[in-house]
């Protein structure tokens, strides 16, 4: 098959073996790769309600037909598990190099299953083969030096690496997979899925002169990606890349009343452009893209100061910026970057980490929480120092940390009492940037997201809030949502970069072109809504319903203080209607299971009714 | 508030903090102890789909209004906790001594929240204070020696001790908590919560001279007591205690036809007398009891060879010989006592542990294991060394031992293929020592158990296979398994043990007197129902439905090949048809969900709508 590797890697950790397989067409046809490839296998190996951090759990690493093609946007991969952070599917995205580079070395899906005796890595060689090694002697490394040594001990400076810090190493709920050092699979704790799996890392080296993967039409893709390039990615549409990145959105957001202030206590910060890109470019050394993109969105940032000491990073991208920076009270950009690395360096999710140090600081506030249970730590807003210590309490499950690595739920159910005020999460997973009190469609699409309180699923907020829509009405958002969330749950099968505003249109003629296929814009987004419901299916059998989609109580029942969007909230009655309009929309019951029509439509029904684990007939 | 110790302790590990509170009459009333306590407790405490590992799960120790007593079988204790083997509700019960202790020295229940930083154990002194003490040096000691060095170490030769050996410091999800060496709160994996918590041990001297609570009406109390125990328990009707203890069972088990035999491959061992009270009757020492017990079912056993070396236990159990004898074809008693032994002393359950050795067993005859996947181990049928070996793996995890500790249905999962059919189990816990071919009403005593295949919920067989119904059909047996499940829900609150045949009228009498209430059966009735439609509630909050309510292929589809129950199997058809009885019976709707109106009639409805973590309103 053109337009993949056409082999997958099933490895045993447990018993220490690795099996090939290649992949049917007719799969992948149907799931494509990325986020469907993975929704189908976890939904045939897992049975329900494991623990998710037992050896049961597998780990996939998928990438697609696109990745590493040179398509903008494209050097994406994908980590597919089940969520010990949530107990829900969890996909998660990055970029960087080393997606392409798996693809390169041949392999367009690595399925990692059960738990190693003894902290190892895994290593692909030049020739594509797969060995488990010894990483003993990188217990407790952070992300950056682990990536550093595991160059050295392969002998390839340019060798790609997925791993993992202390975070992870500690099953650090909000610990991430990083990939080239600033690239994280961040959200649902796949970092913990890894630890708990005792793999440190997987290394890869690839020759890039010599992919393991064909191009079916190589002429045409070079000329449609050529038009591509220069028409859009050129274009004025794109000039946010170019110029600031996503750190564009801190104006937007302050400007449109979504940036989270201090653990959502309102949504504008007074001093927000010490954070956006003015004072970005400060410390902006140059521009970077991950491999072969031509959209360039990242920024290497280098600070140097007498606290911080010097620091280089690539980043910091605006849910950084607004979780690590804004919900906190910190308007230092210098401290947000010190922030950043060590946060990347440490394997944590800057969007959850920066909810939970927000929620403590607010706790500290309100006196629900002392500095006695903070190792002494006095958690008051903007303090940089304190986050960082924070941060390490979290990362080494260092006293009260062992409690703020769980979430921002469990910090809420363990001190008791009103706690449960300030945790601002859904599922589990903690807000990130956008305070859906000025854009009602994100409260719904926070709520409805498969992994927990996630802005990607539908960034429906670039229509509403940033766009023409009224943001505070409750009509006609379940649309916006389920549209995005079908369209983006197809772009992650390819897998498209997040920032490309691609159609269903422009996807297939590159899928087409990449495989030879003929699949059409409709078929495309179907399958978009296949999959998404094919994830609601695995939730489901979790046990998630209608009542795991919830808002927290801030959104609900504490009208907006200040700003733009003054006065309001999301009420529960507001709520309720989106989330009536959206399962109706989806073809799904009150309760939020897809009816057997919905499902025979999808053609679901089969695989809604096989489980892998199977209540007692074959 | 007679009867009660008046105290509860919360035990902060985290924070190293204790706070004591007094439950109100009215609480107790309703929740009276043990069971019902912890309960209401787990229901309000645990936020709906968290990791039973991590330090947000809470681990309770309660007794009950009569322990301590000297009634007949009241020396018991309960552990509840949300099971990381299930992920349902979980209490387990043990006797001996260590629940009397904790009465007497002044607590109803110790309520072990969040995780200490290194291992630790906590000491009750005999003033009653609670203090968190260094563990470390006990780090991986069995739970004999770790007794022995802790009864030392406190000055105190009587104290009495509940602890985890390895297995439970190393999450073995099969791990239980051990009290007076050979008894435990074994099933759903306690131990593993225990572990989890860097908590090895809880210690507890008391002087039962000065015992911290009171008997309301003494000589009342005295006087009843002597008329039970001279009418009842000395009566023909506690024989079989007196006689074998529950090794009886294996004799009625075998004639009934549903002896586990080789991983419930046949209801019948040849050799059945091997393991029987005959053989028992060679090795036993003396009879024992737990404190103050008339009862006395218990057998002390010695033996002595050059395989095993000279091992004394307390026991084996009949579900021991079972599990770890039949299921596993070893009908070698001397090997049972053996493994017995190593079994409690590494802090295992013993039917679960039993259950997935025979499952092994079974896997490497049929060829679906290999000795390479094994270390090395020839798992044939009855081979007690290689059981031997095996239960060491599992303890520490060792190779395939990672994948065997998580449990039978992780197993199956594991190897893929037709693994699952070799898995005997429901909701991932697994099978005891009845084959429900043989007798009905346990398939859907077992499919029902709020904690998984357990067979103490209702103990139906007792009416069925070895009584006077019909085992082989469906009809009436909802009901049977009903009236048990509410009758110990309430009989596990005061604490009454599993092998006293106590009814409401009895149970309410013992009560009354110990409190000074005037509890009616009937409210004893209406309170067992109630706390069983709580667990149920907790268990569907964590998303069970009816497709967890299942049974497993064997059961359903391979009738019974020899014995009594030949030819005999629980057809899906029949097994639908008795849970939608008890369904039915329950109030509960298809979905087994608790309906408003039952909910209503049981007083429930405030409490179902109460969320410890809310959605999203107060």
């Amino acid at each position: 098959m053109c337009g993949y590797a056409n082999r997958i890697a099933y490895i045993d950790l447990t018993r220490s073996k690795v099996r090939f397989r290649k992949l049917k067409e007719r799969f992948l046809r149907e799931y494509i790769g990325g986020r469907g490839l993975g929704a189908r296998y976890l939904y045939d190996l897992l049975p329900p309600k494991i623990d998710p951090l037992s050896p049961l759990n597998v780990l996939i690493y998928a990438v697609g037909p696109l990745t590493g093609t040179g398509a903008p946007g494209s050097a994406r991969g994908a980590v597919i598990t089940k969520s010990p952070k949530t107990m829900t599917f969890d996909d998660s995205h990055a970029g960087g190099f080393f997606p392409s580079w798996l693809k390169i070395a041949g392999y367009d899906a690595l399925i990692i299953m059960g738990r190693a005796s003894k902290l190892s890595y895994i290593y692909i060689d030049f020739d594509g083969k797969i060995s488990i090694k010894d990483a003993t002697h990188l217990k407790g490394y952070g992300v950056f030096k682990t990536e550093e040594v595991l160059r050295e001990e392969v002998g390839d400076k340019q060798a790609k690496i997925a791993s993992i810090g202390p975070a992870g190493e500690n099953l650090v709920k909000l610990s991430g997979i990083i990939v080239d050092k600033h690239h994280i699979h961040a959200r649902g704790g796949p970092g913990a899925v890894m630890g708990s799996k005792n793999l440190k890392a997987i290394v890869v080296s690839a020759d890039t002169r010599n992919p393991r993967f064909e191009i079916k039409d190589v002429d045409g893709f070079k000329e449609y990606n050529n038009w591509y390039v220069k028409e859009k990615i050129f274009s004025e549409e794109y000039s946010w890349a170019k110029n600031g990145g996503t750190p564009e959105i801190v104006e937007w957001s302050n400007e449109a009343g979504v940036f989270p202030t201090r653990n959502f206590q309102t949504g504008v910060t007074d001093n927000w452009s010490l954070l956006a890109v003015e004072t970005l470019k400060k410390y902006r050394t140059s521009k970077a893209a991950c491999y072969r993109c031509s959209v360039a969105c990242r920024n290497l940032t280098r600070i140097k100061d007498d606290k911080w000491g010097e620091i280089t990073i690539d980043g910091p991208e605006y849910e950084t910026i607004g979780m690590v920076g804004g919900a906190t009270g910190i308007t230092d950009f210098k401290a947000v970057v010190a922030l950043n690395s060590l946060i990347d360096d440490l394997g944590l999710d800057t969007i959850s980490t920066g909810n939970i140090i927000g929620m403590i600081m607010e706790l500290y506030e309100k006196r629900l929480i002392s500095k006695n249970d903070l190792n002494g730590i006095e958690a008051k807003w903007g303090d940089a120092e304190a986050a960082y210590e924070l941060i390490k309490m979290i990362a080494y499950r260092k006293g009260f940390g062992d409690i703020m690595a769980e979430g921002a739920r469990e910090v809420a159910v363990y001190i008791g009492g009103d706690a449960w005020k300030y945790a601002v999460e859904t599922k589990g997973l903690e807000y990130p940037a956008y305070d859906p009190r000025g854009s009602w469609s994100m409260a719904l699409a926070y709520a409805t997201a498969d992994r927990g309180a996630d802005h990607l699923r539908a960034w429906s907020i670039a229509e509403e809030a940033f766009g023409e829509l009224d943001p505070f009405t409750a009509e006609g958002k379940a649309e916006i949502v389920k549209r995005l969330q079908d369209l983006n749950s197809v772009k992650w099968c390819m897998i498209w970069c997040d920032f490309i505003a691609i159609n269903y249109e422009e996807m297939s003629r590159y899928l087409n072109l990449v495989t030879g296929w003929d699949t059409t814009p409709e078929e495309l987004a179907f399958k978009g809504e296949r999959i998404w419901n094919l994830i609601r299916l695995f939730n489901v059998r979790e046990g998630f319903r209608r009542e795991d989609d919830y808002i927290p109580y801030k959104i609900a029942y504490e009208p907006m203080p200040s700003g733009p969007a003054k006065g309001k909230r999301v009420s529960p009655e507001d709520f309720e209607k989106m989330l009536d309009d959206y399962y109706k929309l989806r073809g799904w019951n009150r309760e939020g299971i897809p009816t057997r029509k919905k499902l025979a439509q999808l053609r679901l029904g089969r695989v809604a009714k096989k489980y892998s684990y199977p209540r007692y007939h074959p």
